[in-house]
């Protein structure tokens, strides 16, 4: 057979995750199988383990494995729910947000910092995962990459970052287990989260049911809106100083704004407790925003085999809080509906509930669940905005 | 306080474990001890986890997720073994082993075997530490970061090497459970892989005790000479054709070990079953040989407290068995030597056994567990061979 000489960025994410899916499927098929038939089944039945939600769709894949048999009982399972996630330096973070334009660390507390936030976010990202299965995490692991000339200071202050994301509402529980260690060019963040979903089963993309309500817990857009920030503040050409008049009077009277954005960037703080209590008021489906607004909204519609009709009005409430930004920035104020329904590592959660459901406690409206049309799932909204990136297999 | 403006590389391994170590103990003591106040004992019970094998000294960590009670019995629990491990092209792998010193791949099946190679590598070192614990692979996550001018297919045949290394004795109910995909400057692939003890605890480094016989299942120095064959056939000034006339004889009389050696290096098969297997026959330790025999030996004659004293006349024919690899190098015999006692990526299995117990099939005998000496654990060898590398948390 030949082989095409197509590149992945050719190929595009769908066609890599085409090629993934086609040979691990078949592989987990053959062991299910494989396991089923498994001579000796009081045996097979004291361990293994039962993928039950897979690789393809949804934030988390979900093992449920065998417990120590009670006499009498039927075997016991404990579900854990896991993701993993990578963060390199130079594609998700730059070390000049936190050092300055040149990137030099005069000040220790300035390194302390950008070495706390990317443990915060690397930590943050993944735990947003797990809660986005209604789950609670449990532990995490950390394969970290580390230039030969990093201070030592940096791995503490990294792990502090990390230990600060586990503080949070919905993670108190979540230990660090383990990790490991290696040199590179680059700084790389490899966290794996686990975790268990509590008193409900795991949420899953495709239980959206037309008749739903869409709802969203968490700011949009803010993440992107830092984003554009910290590379307008860490340019090379900036030289620290305010810009024009009208940018600077913006500034000043919108700084909470901002550093709430700068925050959402460098170090997220996901709804975590969202996840749980989203599965626990009977949400149909959830997952997190890690692509953007439209583009994940997407990905659940195809899962669950609906439409999604966003509520252009509640865009635009979202967008409109976020203009002073744009502003600050010297943007047209469209920037920030791009923001909004674009905008990547945003870790707010989308869940849908029934009918008629009261939304729990940190949830807004943000649209409803229909049928698709034509056998075509998708996102039907005023906001035609497209956005590129990677996710999760 | 004042920060030491010590780097990485000038702080050395150790005192960045400790420094890690630093942050996360406190901080998992603080859960576990949060976790037995909870209020609401009933409510504690029905879920959360312990970790029953912390970081610092073992080759994963254990987790024991609580299960679905069954009413009247105990809470039951799983014990899940996990460990994480990244492979960074330039690192761990270069190219050009498989496609020739110009790293140009005109033939579609060389690029095809790189990526299964990586695949399997990947898998196969993190399914060791698994088995290392005396557990049995469950499944594995995998984040890759790849470069946006691969090929597409190296992708999907990456997950046929994967999926390959699944298939190895002792790793067959494996699934692959899912994962993550980025875009960086060069590949790099972190590999979770999660398992389960059957019939015996887990084994853990600090269980050897003086008395007991050391123990080796898995060949030593291979992957290390092949490292170095690798390295002289790929290296810009290697023209393909054969070395000297004494080389050229030796190569061509010892065709099958210079390949094991490649293989051992390219595409490691680790005796995955070795581990379950001295867990039943009642092994006090384990851990497998990452960064070199006497190293990793010395970290677990710290974890136990004890003393290791190999076999030079053991360790003497293994190095024999790989002198003819140093001829074809036209190196000293001496590197042979090392390659036994400080080849790193081995994933041969260390064992340690009650006095008298027969060795179970696949180990050999390799030395003694004594009393430490004054205090000072440490490995008690002819061989004095420095060695280096990273190791686990």
């Amino acid at each position: 057979m030949e082989r095409s000489p197509r590149t992945v960025a050719q190929a595009g994410e769908d066609a890599v995750l085409s090629a993934i899916l086609e040979v691990i499927t078949p592989h987990n098929d053959a062991v299910a199988q494989q396991h089923r038939q498994e001579p000796g089944q009081e045996r097979a039945q004291q361990s293994g383990q039962t993928l039950a939600v897979g690789p393809g769709n949804d934030d988390a894949a979900v093992l449920a494995f065998s417990a120590q048999p009670s006499p009498g009982s039927s075997q016991p399972t404990a579900e854990v729910v896991m993701t993993t996630d990578t963060m390199s330096e130079g594609q998700d973070f730059r070390r000049r947000w936190w050092l300055g334009p040149n990137s030099t660390a005069e000040a220790a507390e300035r390194t302390e910092v950008w070495a706390m936030d990317v443990g915060t976010k690397a930590a943050a990202q993944n735990l947003s995962d797990i809660s986005a299965m209604g789950a609670v995490p449990s532990a995490l692991l950390v394969s970290l990459t580390l230039p030969a000339d990093l201070p030592v200071e940096w791995v503490g202050d990294f792990f502090q970052g990390m230990v600060r994301a586990c503080r949070a509402p919905g993670a108190q529980r979540c230990v660090i287990a383990g990790g490991d260690l290696g040199s590179g060019d680059t700084i790389s963040v490899t966290i794996t989260a686990l975790g268990q979903a509590e008193d409900a089963p795991v949420l899953r993309r495709s239980g959206a049911q037309p008749g739903d309500i869409l709802a969203v817990a968490g700011p949009l857009g803010r993440a992107a809106a830092g984003f554009e920030l910290l590379e307008h503040l860490s340019a090379p050409e900036h030289d620290g100083a305010a810009d024009a008049t009208e940018q600077k009077r913006l500034w000043e009277s919108h700084e909470d704004l901002i550093r709430d954005c700068l925050a959402a960037q460098q170090r997220p703080e996901p709804p975590l407790t969202a996840g749980p209590t989203a599965a626990a008021h009977g949400a149909t489906a959830a997952m997190d925003i890690s692509d953007g607004l439209i583009r994940d909204a997407g990905r659940l519609a195809s899962a669950a085999g609906v439409c999604l009709k966003l509520d252009d009005a509640a865009l635009e409430a979202e967008a409109v809080q976020l203009e002073p930004v744009a502003g600050v920035l010297g943007r047209d104020p469209q920037a920030a509906r791009r923001w909004v329904c674009a905008g990547g590592e945003e870790y707010a959660l989308l869940a849908t509930f029934g009918a008629g459901v009261v939304l729990p406690e940190g949830f807004r409206p943000l649209g409803e669940v229909l049928e698709h049309r034509d056998g075509v799932p998708r996102v039907i909204t005023e906001h035609a905005v497209s956005a590129g990136g990677w996710s999760s297999l």
